[in-house]
């Protein structure tokens, strides 16, 4: 096993350095975050970094990048308080990446890539129409991280859409059913295969 | 596809709600979280919502559920700084998952489970000696998300271990050639298979 110190790490080349740390901390919840400007102009980005804050509220938060990087989803979000967010699979990822390329303010990146808005009375944000399981958030806060100028976004849930068939009995959505992908990194996408679920773990069991 | 509003959502049953949420949000970084107190006792804890904050400075975030759920680790980390996030094969995911059981404190989830804790000077928290990809961090900031009482844990990475065989020329890490899993929802846990590496999207490519 080999040892890298941040010492090492920093003198590597910005985009070797980027690939290494983006991918060490591993697989991530990829997923199309849909939004629209107070006019209505929507807005479609590839977001990984979504985590699971809590069932009740039902809360999930996303980090955004600094706001000179990636600023049309968040100003639409702040201006709005509404989102989308929408599960990539198979027949949607190379569109779904090509969402993440600079785009001029005001370009809808559905036309551009060939997605469907689609638009579910009353939530002000459009949809994915291709992804097979998507739903859309209120925003609860925005929380700027000041040690790079990144932000937390926390939003509760609203509205979900999936097909019943996904459910298991206990109410755990099987979404590689669904074909979901997880990515790694800023590029790598990758397919699933389920190998257990596991029973609630005892302090007496072993 | 079915719809589900949040009203409906809220009157289910707590632990199909539960599992639902959960899952909804995708797949997460599952990964082993090693910290040690002040007199150097260990302890080892299972986290999936783990993120990518930045590449420059070395940024990773996770979330830690409420205090009273989850104590140990989010103590150890407060008195002395120092976490280690350590990936999860196939060969341990069964243990990784029993970590999760309520132990009393000061009791060491290495010894419950079995797995071998290793000491890296000068890194004051242990490593899992059966895990492939291992990461130490100081801590930078906690930050309470008022909403729901859980913690945003923000770490600088200091130290990195892998197998350089794991790497691409380019710096990303192949982690599903260590058999890295991913899992969902509170018990499910899945390998993964790559499909591809996307170039980077540009605006006039298609």
């Amino acid at each position: 096993m080999e040892k890298f110190t941040i010492d090492q790490i920093k003198t590597w080349d910005r985009f070797y350095r980027g690939n290494f740390i983006n991918s060490l901390s591993g697989f991530k919840s990829v997923s199309l975050i849909g939004t629209a400007n107070s006019e209505g102009i929507p807005n479609l980005a590839i977001f990984s970094n979504i985590v699971h804050l809590g069932a009740d509220p039902a809360l999930i938060g996303f980090i955004n990048r600094p706001i000179e990087a990636a600023p049309h989803t968040l100003e639409n979000i702040r201006d709005t308080k509404s989102y989308t967010i929408n599960h990539i699979h198979f027949d949607i990822y190379k569109q779904a990446h090509q969402t993440s390329a600079k785009y001029p303010k005001g370009c809808s990146e559905f036309e551009k890539t060939g997605l469907t808005p689609i638009w579910q009375t009353p939530i002000h944000s459009p949809f994915v129409a291709e992804s097979r399981i998507r739903y859309a958030l209120q925003l609860e806060e925005i929380i700027p991280i000041r040690q790079n100028n990144t932000f937390f976004v926390i939003g509760s849930i609203t509205h979900v859409f999936l097909d019943k068939a996904l459910l298991d009995k206990d109410g755990f959505i099987n979404i590689d059913q669904a074909n979901s992908l997880t990515s790694l990194g800023i590029d790598g996408y990758y397919r699933t295969e389920i190998i257990s679920r596991l029973p609630y773990a005892k302090a007496n069991s072993n």
